[in-house]
């Protein structure tokens, strides 16, 4: 099946329901129904079954779907196993602390080096991966082909640095950035704005 | 308007709207038309409208939103002025990153404290505010009247971490754990997964 034809939104609930698959696993199940998965994974059991589908997963009627075979199907489908190395451009605050989380890493993503307009300045922090100038960002991200970056500059540079990554070849912008880039159509931008998802939260809050 | 008729899609879209009218007020514009907001918020020109008109904010036919009511419109809707104390949960790799990062507090979110069942051996880091066990959340989020918590507890423990935050009274929680959450109806989860973004995005690198 061609990628372009699976919603986005299918392969992040898919992502998730590997998650789930995950700890199923590990405490020995062998079979779960779609029911339970998708209440596990917070989504309806219609919606679970319509978005396995895409991947040829089919569970039977009355049993739900084997733990590892639908865990192995699905991590096939997303191409996890693959290692993919990735660049942060911008070591500021935000930037450097998540150079600090080994999270990536262990789902396979290396963020081999940094780029800052202020590497000179930032060098010798507590930086753990090598950091350079942002002028040499084209250069690395050809030579170590490199698709897929995070980017955590302050809003008034997102758009331009953004232009300088997909000239260079990325593909796929994490961006941390409070702005919406603008990039073609086959360039793929997920965004995390941790203030936002405060400032959306506290309005559910009562007073 | 009863807050829970809005849909929490249409709140996360405004407070972004209200980022591009930051921006936009920044440069000077008096006036913004539906189209322009729209495609800087990467949204439908139509959606903007609902949303905004959800807020009491309507448009002239031919002259758009003026940018300074809007944007005080939508800060005011969303409370953005009020101050939120905000708990951090788990203290390891991540929670220590975000601790380390000021972009909440420059949106109004303070956190207080940090609690991790390893407070002890975690003491002595470079963790910029107070740190204490476990056992010492319900107390703290009851004194300090806290309402909203953000967990970095590894997944096998997100839920048990969870149910204390629960029990505590807090009503909003921002979830990095991989983890689907169980909680009360009244209490409002948004997840942030890091790795989980990353996954999503390799998915349509093209190889």
């Amino acid at each position: 099946m061609d990628k372009s034809e699976i919603p986005q939104k299918s392969i992040y609930r898919i992502s998730l329901y590997g998650r789930c698959l995950d700890r199923l696993l590990e405490n020995d199940h062998e079979m779960v129904s779609s029911a339970a998965l998708a209440t596990a994974s917070g989504v309806k059991p219609s919606q679970l079954r319509r978005d396995l589908a895409y991947f040829g997963a089919f569970g039977t009627r009355g049993r739900g779907y084997p733990v590892a075979a639908l865990r192995k199907a699905i991590y096939e489908g997303l191409g996890r196993a693959k290692f993919q190395p990735v660049v942060m451009v911008g070591a500021g605050n935000l930037g450097s602390a998540l150079l600090r989380y080994d999270g990536f890493k262990k789902e396979g993503y290396e963020v081999l080096a940094a780029f800052d307009s202020a590497a000179e300045s930032l060098r010798g922090g507590d930086i753990p991966v090598p950091l350079y100038a942002s002028e040499d960002l084209p250069e690395f991200v050809k030579k170590n082909s490199v698709k897929m970056a995070i980017l955590c500059v302050p809003g008034e540079q997102a758009q331009e640095a953004t232009n300088v990554l997909v000239e260079a070849g990325i593909q796929g912008i994490l961006n941390f950035s409070p702005v919406m880039l603008q990039v073609p159509t086959e360039v793929v931008v997920n965004n995390v704005d941790l203030a936002l998802e405060l400032q959306n939260l506290s309005y559910f809050i009562k007073k």
